[in-house]
C-alpha cells in the first residue's frame, strides 16, 4: 500500500498524474490521498503533521511525502524506514521528525534518477516511480546515510504552534497531547483554553482545546471555526499554561 | 463496493485516514468517494440527499455514512439494510430518510466497538472498520432495532427547501422532481421559477429548476450560478406552485 | 486503465457517481481522477490542457473526458484513438487537439445509448458506461467519423493565451515550450517575463515562465501566486517576444 503525502492541493491535474505514474508501475498496489493539503512552503511544520499521522497507517506502508519548495534545487532524495513504515521524499526536515521518532530508524540517499526529470515535478517524476521500484523488488541505488545526517535532525519532537489549520477551522498544534499534564490550559489568540474530551462536550461555539485522532492538542470550537474566533493563521505561537499557573518552556 | 458520504470535506488527513482504515481491513474491497461535503450539522437535509442518490448506487454495496455533529455523545451506532444496499452510521436522523423508503427495510444498533475509539473520529474507528467486517463477513455483534424506532423516523420524505448548494451554485431542493405534476413552479429567493429539462433548454444566465440527475427538483442557471443570483442558503424554504395557480401544502 | 478528466470540480457527487458506475461495470479496472478543475464552458482551453497532459498518460489508457456546456442539447458522443490512448467525450472541440496531434488518428460518433440518460449527466450515464463496455470488450455501437469532421478540427495546436490557472496561481499558457526559440520571452498582465529552468533559479516573489511538466510554457512566481501579482484571468492574451526584439505571429 502507497500513501500519498503532499501539499500539491487537489486542484489541477498533480494528484491525478501521481496516481497514473503508480498505476502503470506498480500495478495492483492501493495508492491512497492521506493527504494532500500539508503545510506548504514549511517542511518542519509538514514533518510534525505526518510523524503524528503516521501513529496510525497500516503496518509495512509506503508513504510518499513531498513537501518540496526547493524542488530544482540540490537536495539528497531520501529513502526512510521507521516504526516499521517506509517514507520517499526529499532532505529538508519534512522527514526527520519521523527519524528521530525510532531509534531504530535507518536512512538512505537515492541515487536513482528517472531517464526524464523534470525541473518542477520531482513527485511525480522520481519519488513516485522509486516507490514504485521499492514495491516491485526493483533495484533502488542508493548510498546509506545515518539518520543523524538528515536535514533537520535534532530538532525538537514538539512544536507549541499551530502547525496546520484543518478545514473546519480546527488548529493542530505541534505539540502531542500525552505529554501535556492533566490540566493543562493553552493560550492561542489571545484566550486561554481549556481541555476537553471532544466538541460535545463543551457549548456551541465555545472555544476548547481536545486531543485530537492523531493525539495532537488540537485548538477548536464546538460547530464553529477556530482559525476565525481566534484570528489563528499557521505559525501562529500557542503558550502551555501548566495547571500550576506556571508556563512550559517549550520550542 | 463501500462508499462513503461524509461532511468531513476534502481538506485534511481525514478522508485519506478512512481509506488507509479499509485498505488495511479490507483489502481488495474497492473503496469510493461518493460525497465529503454532505451538508454539515444537518442530518436531516444530508439523509434526504442521500437518499436520492441511493437510487443510482450499485446493487450489494455498503455505505459508510457519517453527518455526525454529535460524535463524543451517546448515540447509536446503525446498520441498516434498505433497498438492497446496507448503511452505517450514526443514529441522528441521516438513514430515516433511507429506512422510510423500503418497506422492508432493517436497522440493528451496533454494539462492537473498537479496542481504540478516539472522542471525535467514529468514521475511521468505529463506521469504517464496522464495514470491513461485514465486508470480511467477519463477527459485527448488533442488536435489532425496528425502523421505526430510528432518530428522526416518522419525518416526512421531502423538504421544501434548499438541502444542498454544490460547487457551481446549483440549489438541490428536498422535492423529489416525480412528485410535482407537470406545470409546477418553484417560488425561492424571490423569483417564480419555471421547468426546464436542461440547462441548454433556457437561456445564458436565466434561472429556471429541472429534475436532477438524482431525480430532485434543482434550481439552477444556465452557465451562472443560483447561490448567487438568488441569494440562496442551505436550508431556505421554496415555494411549490401548482398549475392551477395554487400554492401546496409541503412541509 | 480509465483516467477522468472533466470540470465537474470535487464538490458535491458528481465524480463518486462517475466512480460508483465504472466500479460496477468495469470491476477490478483502475479509474483515476486525473483532473476535475478542467477549464469550464471552454472545450478549446481544456482540449489543449488534456492534449498536454496526455503525453504523460499510461500507454493503452482509455480517457473519459467531459467538459460539455452543451449538455443536454444535440452534439455527437465522440470516441478517438491517438497517440496509442482512447478518449471518449462530446464533439464540441475537446478532442480536436489530440486528433490533430496524431495524423493516424481515428474517430467515431458513438451510437449506443443507454437505457436511461438524464438531461444533464452524460458523464455518468454515457460517456462512462460506454468506456464500460470498451473496457470489457462489449458492443459499442458507433459510427466512423473522419477526424476532419470534428468540432474544433482545424483549430491552432497551440494559442497565446492563459487557459488555465492551478491552485497556486499559476498560470498555464497553451503555448508548448519547445515551440519557443531560445531567449524567448513572454508578456503578461503588463510585464515582460523571462525564461528559467524552475522555481529555486529565481529569487522569492520573482516572476517568471518555465517549461511546465506537461511541456507547456506557464507563468510562475517562486513561492508566490502569478495569478495575484499579474492580475492574470483564463482566457488572457499573452505576447511572446523573440529574442530578436520582433514580437511572434501567434494565434
Amino acid at each position: 500500500m502507497i500513501l500519498l503525502f503532499t501539499d500539491y492541493g487537489l486542484a489541477g491535474p498533480y494528484v491525478g498524474q501521481l496516481h497514473a505514474v503508480l498505476a502503470a508501475a506498480a500495478p495492483g498496489v492501493p495508492v491512497i490521498d492521506l493527504q494532500h493539503d500539508a503545510p506548504a512552503f514549511s517542511p518542519q511544520a509538514a514533518g510534525l503533521l505526518l510523524a503524528a499521522l503516521a501513529r496510525d497507517l497500516p503496518a509495512g506502508c509506503t508513504v510518499v511525502a513531498v513537501v518540496d519548495p526547493g524542488v530544482g534545487s540540490a537536495r539528497r532524495a531520501l529513502l526512510l524506514e521507521a516504526g516499521g513504515r517506509r517514507y520517499l521524499g526529499p532532505d529538508n526536515g519534512l522527514l526527520a521528525p519521523l527519524a528521530a521518532s525510532d531509534p531504530e530508524a535507518r536512512a538512505w540517499s537515492i541515487e536513482w534518477r528517472p531517464e526524464r526529470l523534470s525541473a518542477s515535478f520531482h513527485g511525480r517524476d522520481l519519488f513516485a516511480p522509486a516507490a514504485a521500484r521499492l514495491l516491485r523488488d526493483e533495484a533502488l541505488p542508493r548510498g546509506p546515510l545515518p539518520p543523524a545526517d538528515l536535514v533537520g535532525a535534532g530538532a525538537p519532537a514538539a512544536l507549541a504552534a499551530v502547525i496546520y489549520l484543518d478545514g473546519f477551522g480546527n488548529a493542530w498544534t505541534g505539540l502531542p497531547a500525552a505529554s501535556l499534564p492533566p490540566g493543562t490550559q493553552l493560550r492561542a489568540g489571545g484566550r486561554q483554553l481549556r481541555r476537553a474530551r471532544s466538541f460535545s462536550d463543551v457549548e456551541k461555539g465555545e472555544a476548547f482545546w481536545y486531543e485530537n485522532a492523531a493525539g495532537l492538542a488540537e485548538i477548536a470550537v464546538n460547530q464553529g471555526s477556530a482559525e476565525a474566533l481566534l484570528g489563528l493563521s499557521p505559525g501562529d505561537r500557542v503558550e502551555v499554561r501548566l495547571s500550576d499557573g506556571k508556563q512550559e518552556e517549550t520550542p
